[in-house]
């Protein structure tokens, strides 16, 4: 059976910045990813914030980039599902299960991150990155005086929704019921800011445009009516959904599903760290998932040294 | 008096991804820094661990790409000393004071960075990134099959050359007394390794070589017998100073001196931020700093959303 001293499940970019502190640390190290590297951030147009990075890129092309500099040491990406993982084996190996093999581990890094929960109608995944985005601290400043709608109605909705008005001429929140559910504080803040317009007990229909969106169709769900709301940007703040599946047995998690990990990086179980989008981060950028994986690799370097 | 949303003191790695947040974010964001732009990382001969950068640059290419980075979104950089912080003036802004000026912010980041203690012997600064390191996580995997020496006894000094181990070929451990002061378990795994040898009673008188590091002229303090040994690097850690003068009244630190910050590096004042190596945290690297810096302004943001 094949066995690594550090498995990182994910290949985003949490992951893959593990990879490169692991593997140059001379860990032997396992990436399993079975879709696309890179995670979420690949469906991002652009990305301008992350330092170091002065040129404005896609996150294609980031993900891209860092993939790149974890080869040069050398980590294996192994394109299996993984289906079962013990965290507890004989003597704290833990062991990692895909359809077809097992692999053993002396640490497992969990970067399997999250995703937004969609809105599911016709016209959202087709103008990802190019309209519709899941993050008003990565996309707001590329709507300068333009209008925007927020779909949902809390604190996340509503504060993003806030933040946006620094850029955008009009901000709408969409929202399904006829009040927030955003705490009074933040309710009071944002009815009193005159960029922000409420349409309550709606619901989109359809995002719609060319090459960017264009128009909303909204549904009034106590009318039934229809409605065209032009806009140039829409922010869909209706959740967000940690891929936990392989963990919810072992590891402890918040009441959101996210991984409680202290500041190493590490959960309730030794030797196994979480980072990135799918820990209970104070914020979710690709600097900070990146950061995390460090941490989590320096950390499980040490343990290791402590197992022998 | 010159008013702004967020001050950052200190233009490294951390409070320029801090000041890319901030002035992203619409904030009037303005960087103090005294003296060159980039702090430590400047004197960093060769990074190739920062995720996103596969070549391999200088820390001041890094810095300075940063820099440019943080430019694009226009905060102001002040190259004044300041001399002290009023942290908690009217209304909860806060007032810097330079030898000329004053200045008002709702929010202070502080990011004055940290340095280590050094040898003070001749050669040293000479050959700062050209063989004198001071982070075998940054530096270690430079030197495969290579014969190094690492400088102190306490816990960072043996566990770092105990991961040195994994690349050079022979770890010398030159310590100025003759017992570790490192903790009993790192002690009993450092003497179990064939590749440390430790040299005890000893310093470093100086520090010689030609491009690169050569040779450490050790002193047995008991003896007072000088010796030559040949080394391709030399690690230093018998030390890390925090630059907290500005803070040693009002903000909370730890024994070392390293301000406690929570997760959203959010000091005991309100308002006020901590980041980079000056803070309490579990790794000092680019990575982290940037990531720190990114935390802050996002939550400064918000501080700021929540006073108006």
């Amino acid at each position: 059976m094949k066995s690594y001293d550090v498995i990182i499940v994910g290949g985003g970019p949490a992951g893959l910045s593990a990879a490169i502190y692991a593997a140059r640390g001379n860990l032997s190290t396992a990436v399993f990813e079975k879709a696309l590297i890179g995670g979420q951030i690949n469906v991002t147009y652009e990305v301008e914030n992350y330092p170091g990075i002065p040129e404005v890129l896609s996150g294609f092309e980031l993900s891209d980039r860092i993939k790149q500099q974890a080869d040069k040491f050398g980590p294996e990406f192994i394109e299996e599902e993984i289906i079962k993982i013990d965290f507890a084996s004989t003597n704290g190996v833990k062991k990692v299960y895909t359809d077809d093999n097992e692999y053993l581990a002396k640490t497992i890094i969990i970067a399997s991150g999250a995703q937004p929960r969609y809105l599911n109608c016709p016209g959202e995944q087709e103008f990802i990155g190019k309209g519709v985005s899941y993050c008003a601290t990565c996309d707001g400043a590329l709507y300068r005086n333009k209008v925007v709608a927020v779909i949902g109605g809390g604190d996340s909705a509503v504060e993003e929704g806030m933040f946006l008005t620094k850029f955008a001429s009009k901000v709408y929140v969409i929202h399904r019921r006829d009040e927030l559910r955003a705490v009074k504080s933040i309710q009071d803040r944002a009815f009193k800011n005159e960029k922000m317009v409420f349409i309550w007990d709606s619901v989109v229909e359809e995002v719609q445009g060319e090459n960017f969106v264009k128009n909303l169709v909204l549904k009034n769900l106590k009318t039934e009516e229809k409605q065209d709301l032009p806009v140039d940007g829409v922010f869909v703040y209706v959740g967000i959904l940690p891929n936990n599946e392989l963990l919810k047995k072992d590891i402890t998690l918040d009441k959101s599903g996210f991984v409680i990990t202290n500041e190493i990086m590490e959960t309730n179980i030794s030797g196994v760290y979480a980072i990135g989008d799918l820990r209970n981060t104070p914020l979710r950028q690709v600097i900070t998932a990146c950061s995390d994986g460090a941490i989590a690799a320096f950390y499980a370097e040490k343990f290791i040294s402590e197992m022998e």
